[in-house]
């Protein structure tokens, strides 16, 4: 199932000066896996819903992904088997880079549920953190409206993605969060460039697994890494 | 200068059927660097004390290093020139491992004074966090206590180490930190072998470099992998 | 005294294409207690609004309770005999469930001011807590919000409920209160069910008469299980 | 393996009118299981240690065991298979009461790694929450030196009790925390019924398990009848 | 001077039921002192306006007096002589009772700058804690909002009224304070009657100058009562 | 029954020079009531001992009074009778002071166990508040160690008092608690009057029945004098 | 380039007795550094912007000036060499009084980066904090909007000023942090005088350049001057 | 009156190579002021005690005096007249150096009571937080544990200063602040001037009058240049 959703509507009148992104983006439903024949090229963005935010209680429900053209493959999946190979091919590829925003929480949940370590990856929150250092928000919502100059809604953000069947609102919301992190990439990587601090990024991108995997494994309050 | 000071005071009484560790150790005092012709061998335990916390502000003092074989090295650096080429070349030598406890500090120390990127590393604090997981007392203090036996005082660890003379206690007490850490890092590998973390310990030891990297660059109170 | 009241405002322009909720709900206001012939059925909604929080200090004032048909029966009880033996019987009987959320604080207030103990119990909010996994939110206004499509005022939540002569405000807004808890269990055990926690919540409504009386005898700040 | 340990030392000079506690304690090592033909009667204290505090992260590693005789079985097990068919029984034995001090903790660890649900239970922290309204110290070493007039050593309470093989300073910290429950209980049970609180306490035992399986299944962090 | 100032907006959509507050209020404004020929009868709201809330720093600037009959009467001081005998009187006067919201505050500063114990006293915001159990909101606002059915503006709450000419959006803000203290203290005092707690609420009234006199004695940030 | 208990053990080694209070003090141990013909004067310390610190769970058990003649009763009360009408005649007593530290609390459990109001009262934490303005520590330990040169023992303060039959170490300590307070008052009075503050403290123990009956009727957590 | 932005809204409708601020403002970008022959007058207000709030990391990317005259002159500085001499020798010049809105933090930033001690400073935030005591609000947006009666826009306060070219909307924010200074001074002068409090703010003042010094060499968390 | 002390104890057994201080200080007793022919020299260290930490509030009772030649002048005060001219002019004198530690409360309480500026000042805690970067341990017993050598008893420092007649212990107490603070400077000057922080500190030493008197006009809470 695909259809057309509505051009996003650029909600910030002081940026009346900026080009509106008037293209209709597309989304495609898919139930249980993506189809075998689907190339999303060599970067792929990459975003989930699950049942909630705790590793060993809330079950992965949804992942959606997007090659950076506009449009959006929504992934169902069929908990608990999660027959799901050509997903977890991409998520696996190594020649395949995974575009997410605050990618430790997916990765884990996709070792988790899906056992598959999502190798190579970016994460647009660590880039941010890195660039943006003029703000402390580094929200999709908030790097998204600036980076690429888009008002996401986040209405559904907290609503029952292991339902049976999942409303427009949810499918809309779940596509619109990999739409436009190829952009904002862009925007982060000439930034860190311009700031010298690209290396830094890459270093940070390598251990994110790594993250993800302590999670999982009991460290998910901690940071490993601190004198406490 | 060297002496030998007096065997390590065995404190618990509790633990009255271990083997006291009775061999003198011998404290080696260099001014300056390290000796050119002195081979600390393949695995080095390094320890540092500084002018205070803060990586902008405070100075690089001492250097501590051991072989494991029960001397230690006292190196005293001569500011800020900090003109040390045998001790830099120990630490930024690929072949030799550094053993630190929180070696996140020491190595941004290093960066930032001595010009030098220490790796390998191994972090015997990150060690216990994955392996000694029935406590959260990652001390130098308490790892050692418990997997060495030995009681380590810390009467000397805030004294003025950019003192023209450092007094025998101060030299004592550095000394120290560095004499034990061979022993530790075999009980905490072993542990870290039974409960099947080895390989998790040693993707965070990768990253220790670039953790002290971002804290010298301006992250030092970020997690930059957390959420918020 | 009976009326009907408009028909809810179904507030949410983006989900316009549920169905509106459109029937009249019917206030049935009853002084003293409830009329000794009406049969509100096997699952009874019950709600009540008092003088403040404090079980030792402040007065139980009004109890609501619906039977799911869309009718509201609100009795205001005169305090301090509290003479309605008819509301008793309906609280007390073994065969009938009272559908409550946060039944906690009613059951305590039930026992404390009229005597009984009342069960058994089913409480939405604890429902909410073991099914809704994917928010924090477990409020009435939010619950009914999203499982029943119906916006509740809460603008009469803290308002003198111990006057001689309450407003139509507060008639309105205690009915409604009971007035969708029967839709929201149905929606709640649906998703208990598909989650496999159906006997974990029951065993927890079963305990919630204990939990209302730990409260009632002083132990009402704290957590009995907890480890502090 | 048995033998006797040392009497415990009375050791608050200002109750020196108290008769001193002096028999022996026998205390007997089981290496995977207890004895087939071990029976401890129709009330058994039981206490466990672990590898940590977190479910889904640390294994459990000993069980310990009294019938109130002044004898201990500490039982070692054998960890991933846990094949301790005679300890299996004991706890899931419908007849034999468990007595705990927190046992929700315990609980929950055999239903993670033994698969048994632990059922009747006796908390005696709870009892001691309802009964010693004077004190908010309801650690077992604190409940133990007022009602049995014991002084416990806390010294090995963190230590590696998945290692090879466990210190006597281990076993006998392993064993103590077994031997004064009964008394306990005693005196907690006459402070109970002193109250009438009998009833209220039998309640919360038998929810015991079902708030250690709440633990279990993700809800460990929250007090699920608390309102927010 | 005196003026008319426009009637309360009552501007809360769902009481559309009630009677709207029509009359207009008279402000006269006072330069220095109330005329000596003003009578504001036996019940005086009072207010005053300062240049912050600490006694040992801030003047006094503006007192504001209301008989209750929708006439207020603003005092702009001469500070620091305070010359103000006709105010001063009113408020020693043990004939008038004086009518504050929070009256702790003013009372402090009428005896720190004018030098005069103000007795006897009504305080709205304690009658509110001992009548309204079933809120913790006791700010002006609400309680106006609730039990005077009129809408408060607090824009100017915070502005410089030490200076040489007040806005007329002051006067209005500081007229407005006294204008609906009889109405809410009529209504409080049916309340706490009906409660059962009159006497409780004088005995705190009683109280009010002394615990005025601990702030500017120094005891401003503790509770003299408290157990810490 | 009555016994002689040690003389109190001065233990400060660094107040040598002061002379030691010696005196034995003699303890009387009277069961549910005072007697009869017991005359204590104009000024009576006052201390009770109780189930714990919630005037709506825990009972009173143990009230003790001196004359400050180095005498102490200690009445075991028959709960939930508390038949015992000379002691609540020397509570009501206008004629006689009652001397207590942080009354408070020991004044609303009497009003609220015995049903009388204790008047008029003195309490030493408030004294030793407005006076001992150089520390912060007004626990009676502190206070009459300072003023009174005696060092006292909390070991019993939470000990169970509803035991059938009280320990002599409850009973010392339970009677060390009044034995001081007449020294007490003199030295803080003679320190009030050197500070001008006689009067101010006079105020404050006047509320303090008031501020006790707060308690009892619920704003036990609320200082009802407080902005928020 | 110059050009004039639209006049300022004046946006409260409370105030519509004040004369509204008509004047357009004409703003001047400048690369690199001031034209040499520009002068600003004896008192020039200054604000800047920077990559972020940390001196080590952070660089400074833009510096506005206004003489008062209702014009903005905005320097883009090119990184990191900093050439912009006559910039420097404005804010070194001992004959030109800098304004500025918390100071301190461009203070520190034009030591750290360009090398100069800015001296003579005045600070609005300083002076609003001793004279307008009856406010906790002294950011720059309050201060302006109460004193100048214009609403500052605060949008483009966190945005990227590090860009190759600076967006109309940030040059417009930037420009209008210094327009108003002049004007917020003369007032805030004047109820300083007003208050007596004229030469303790000029002591404030006259330690600004060491308190960002302090800031520089690392003490930036610390009140050098607190008790701990 | 006048006598000698007993020599300070050196307790701390680990620094044993260290030189004893053995000379005997003498303590000089004056009642009311200094004598008039007393001449301290270029440099007195000065130390107060008072009622309490409130300037509002706490009256100024002692103040202790030395030259550093190991004798102390302790000042016993008579308010609230406090005529003592000779005390007022050492500290008044713009050609001798007061040193203190933690000067700024006493610099307040001096200016609040003696009405006289202290000036020329130096403040070894500011010293020390300069300085001694590796610890964040600034109290008097800390540092003059560390750069003296001494150990000092902190057991009086909360006691009644404004007592009739002062306790030896309170007057050894007393004296015992002053006698080290030229030894401490001396030693903390070489750190500062080591470290290059030599101006930073006297612009520090030069600010604190003004940070005393911003205490005393109502700022004593306040970080006066704090964002916040």
């Amino acid at each position: 199932m695909s259809w057309d959703a509505a051009p996003f509507v650029y909600d910030d009148p002081d940026k009346a000066h900026r080009i509106l992104y008037e293209a209709l983006m597309t989304v495609h439903l898919h139930e249980g896996d993506l189809p075998g024949d689907l190339d999303l090229g060599p970067v792929v963005a990459v975003d989930s819903e699950t049942m909630g935010l705790r590793h060993n209680r809330d079950d992965l429900c949804v992942v959606q992904l997007s090659s950076g053209d506009g449009d959006a493959h929504v992934v169902r999946l069929k908990r608990p088997a999660y027959d799901c190979p050509n997903l977890k091919r991409v998520l696996a590829d190594g020649n395949v880079l995974k575009l997410f925003h605050f990618g430790r929480f997916d990765i884990a949940m996709f070792e988790n549920h899906l056992g598959v370590e999502t190798r190579p990856v970016y994460c647009t929150k660590i880039a941010s953190k890195l660039a943006r250092t003029y703000t402390d928000r580094h929200g999709l919502k908030d790097v998204v409206r600036e980076l690429a100059g888009v008002e996401l809604s986040k209405a559904q953000q907290s609503s029952d993605w292991g339902a049976e069947v999942l409303s427009p609102e949810q499918l809309t919301y779940a596509a619109s969060d990999v739409l436009h992190l190829h952009v904002v990439r862009d925007r982060l990587d000439t930034m860190l460039a311009r700031e010298g601090r690209t290396e830094l990024a890459q270093a940070c991108f390598d251990f994110l697994p790594v993250r993800a995997r302590l999670d999982l494994q009991g460290w998910e309050d901690a940071d490993i890494f601190a004198h406490t």
